[in-house]
């Protein structure tokens, strides 16, 4: 059942029994196989799932993909079905910002400042400000989010612990087409070239995990290494290649905790994202 | 009982009935019949009622009166029992801002910049995001705030509305001693010469509403005639006196709307409020 306003969401999930588990699955839809992934693991873990489709537009900077973010409501929730969603709340833009619409759930401090936080100053205040709306509508018992937005699960999970909501987070793995490439809505703006040349991505954080196992901890080696071999791709433009700690996303020098490799690459205007997570070894 | 853990809360709450409805009334304790009328109303109006005293560090800056402000645990906890609560939350300061803490809720725009927001620039930031915590802790179906705190209540309202919390706000009449000074913590610091001379404040809010029924619209001269009153007063320094409308807080020029007159006055290092509505006549 596709729901488009609060209120009906509401009034569905307040009819079914209260001790039904709720899973709620947050997107901006165009929906790939990582989100599907998301979506099948709800579908094992709860009584009801819920899909929200909505193009946060608190989450973008005026220069940013607002408007050219691609949207396919009618394939979506083919595919959600499939998948296991009970209800899609799609929402429109004034029924999730009315008039005068004024507040903002904020996530401060290091943990927002690097990594994509840099270069889109505003853009966690949006995601998390809409998670948590979401989540007061809904009231699910677990919400899942992908791993590739790394910088996005650890903010998230700051603020479901600062502000006690009583919701589990499920950290879904990244999916990736058969060549490696993390699947991405904004693959879409990908030239047949450019996607060829994006495989260096993961390719490059893999082959820089097979380093540190083999026993570089030097996170600058590690950087530099990957930095290397992605500005040998003509298309490329590097955003940041960071190592940080997995927890708190600040900066490492030398990797003696759980950490995470993540970068954004520009391949023309896509802004792709990819990360890979160290383990102790 | 008393209840200092967030999760011991929970589990009192989780082991009642779902369908039960649950009242929460936030303080910051030193309960005073205002509090009290708050309690009793939830009482009459829910199956649950938890009073949560916490004397929230951040909505005191620095150089205000958080180290002084008076706490007195076990008379709240008999005056509370009393008036029909059940469960009285008082959490430790490290319970509510743990280790990293990062997280606020902010209602942006005229409705934090004027008034109180003017002289206490992150009091509302501090107000707002205690009360999402509590909201997410509690659950509550109602939520009980005083009227003496007009822009506390205003700002709660949109907040409420903006981040689709699920909860009535139910706004409670001012009360008031005697003489007819408006019942707050903060008048333990009065002076009995203070406390003589800051009747001045209902009194003259109480006159201009006089003058407004009688016809004058003018909020400049109803201002002004309140201002030369309190300036009367030896001990008292006004912080604001202001006339806005009810729901936005935007500042009016003529009244033809359902208004607040709102004032705040130091009288030594107690800074008082007050405040009384002009509905449409």
């Amino acid at each position: 059942m596709i729901i488009s306003k609060v209120a009906d969401l509401r009034q569905e999930l307040k009819s079914k029994d209260p001790g039904a588990k709720v899973g709620l699955v947050p997107t901006m839809g165009y929906l790939h196989r990582g989100h599907l992934s998301l979506i099948e693991r709800a579908r094992a873990e709860n009584d009801i799932v819920v899909l929200s489709i909505f193009v946060n537009p608190t989450q973008f900077a005026p220069n940013e993909d607002f408007d050219s973010y691609p949207r396919d409501l009618e394939k979506d929730c083919k595919l959600a079905y499939q998948s296991g969603a009970n209800y899609i709340f799609a929402p429109s833009d004034k029924e999730m910002y009315g008039a005068n619409y004024s507040t903002y759930v904020n996530v401060d401090g290091n943990i927002s400042r690097g990594l994509c936080g840099k270069s889109r100053p505003n853009h966690f205040r949006g995601v998390t400000t809409i998670v948590s709306k979401l989540f007061n509508i809904v009231n699910p018992s677990n919400a899942y989010f992908g791993m590739k937005d790394a910088q996005q699960l650890s903010i998230i999970n700051r603020m479901v612990k600062d502000l006690n909501y009583n919701i589990n987070i499920v950290p879904c793995p990244i999916v990736r087409d058969e060549n490696g490439l993390a699947l991405s809505s904004r693959n879409a703006y990908l030239t047949d070239e450019a996607k060829k040349q994006a495989l260096i991505l993961s390719r490059s954080l893999k082959e820089a995990k097979t380093l540190y196992l083999e026993g570089e901890n030097n996170a600058q080696e590690l950087k530099r290494y990957i930095r290397g071999k992605i500005n040998s791709m003509s298309l490329a433009k590097i955003d940041y290649v960071e190592i940080v700690d997995q927890e708190t996303l600040e900066n490492i020098d030398y990797i003696n905790r759980p950490s995470i490799i993540a970068l954004a690459v520009y391949f023309g205007k896509s802004r792709l994202l990819d990360n890979i997570v160290l383990e102790d070894k």
